[in-house]
C-alpha cells in the first residue's frame, strides 16, 4: 500500500514566448531529486507514462554529455536525443530535446531545482520551441499524461 | 593580393521570436562550407574577429558532442561553450551557445546550409534566445563585427 502524496503538475503557457512551463514540488531535497535526473539507473525507474518500457542508449548528465532512448510499448517505438548544455548541481539542468519522428523540432529545455526547506524541492521545467505551432504540437502530444505520470513514479522512487 | 570576394551579411530580427538570423552566401560548395564548420584544424582559422586569437580546448562536432574555446587579446579572455545537438552532413546543425561571462544565457542556434548549385552555398544561421531581452544584449554586443570578419575570413580560407 503506497502512502506516496503526489502534489499537482503545472503546466503552463507563456504569453510572449513559444514556452511550455511545468511546475512540480516533490517531498525531496534538491540533491535527491537532482540524482534521480542525472543517474541513469535512476532515470529508468521514472521517465515517462506507466506501460511504456524505457530503454536507455546512453545517457551521460554532464555539461557537454548526451543521451538517446527509447519508449516502447506494444503499439511501437518513440525514440528521443539530445545533448545537455550545462549541468550544474545541484540547480540547474539545460538540454535539447528532439523526437525522432519530428525530427527538425528541438526543445531547449531548463529545469531549475529550487531548495523550499523541510526537505522538499520546486522542479521547474522551461522547454522553448521553435514557434508557437511547435509549442502547440507537444501540448496536444499526450505529453501532460507521460509527465503527471512519470513524476508520480519519480515521488514513489524519492520515498523509497 | 586578395582577389576573394565578400559577399553580404544580412543580421535580421524575427517579429514573434527571440531570434537573430544571419544569412550569407559562400562562393563554395555546401560540403566545403559545412566541413569548414565542423573541423576544428579549419573553424579555428576563422571563427571571430580578426584581432582575437582563437584557442579551441575541445571541439568535438558531432551529435552528441559539444564544444569549449577562448577568444583572447591583449585585454582579456572570452569563453564560450555548447552542445551539438545534431550535425546533418552537409545541411544542418544545430547547437547550443553560451559566453561564460553570461552563464544563464543560452542559444539555440540552427545552422542551414543551402545549394545554391554552381559551387556556391547559401547558410543560415538561426538563433533563439529565451528572451527578447537576450536578443537585444546579444545585438548590442557588437557580435555584428564578429561574425561579418569571421565570414571575411571564411571567404579566404575556402579560396586558399
Amino acid at each position: 500500500m503506497s502512502t506516496v502524496i503526489h502534489h499537482e503538475t503545472e503546466i503552463s503557457v507563456d504569453p510572449d514566448l513559444p514556452v511550455v512551463r511545468i511546475t512540480r514540488e516533490f517531498d525531496a531535497p534538491p540533491e535527491k531529486v537532482f540524482r534521480a535526473h542525472t543517474d541513469p539507473d535512476l532515470v529508468v525507474q521514472w521517465l515517462g507514462p506507466r506501460g511504456l518500457q524505457l530503454t536507455v542508449e546512453h545517457y551521460d548528465c554532464r555539461t557537454g554529455g548526451s543521451y538517446r532512448y527509447t519508449h516502447a510499448d506494444a503499439d511501437g517505438e518513440y525514440r528521443f536525443y539530445g545533448a545537455f548544455h550545462e549541468v550544474r548541481a545541484p540547480e540547474r539542468i539545460v538540454q535539447t530535446f528532439t523526437y525522432e519522428g519530428f525530427p527538425d523540432g528541438v526543445s531547449l529545455d531548463t529545469l531549475t531545482f529550487e531548495d523550499l526547506g523541510d526537505g522538499r524541492t520546486r522542479l521547474v521545467t522551461s522547454s522553448m520551441l521553435d514557434s508557437f505551432e511547435g509549442r502547440d504540437a507537444m501540448l496536444s502530444s499526450g505529453m501532460d499524461v507521460g509527465v503527471r505520470e512519470g513524476y508520480e513514479r519519480l515521488d514513489e522512487l524519492l520515498a523509497s
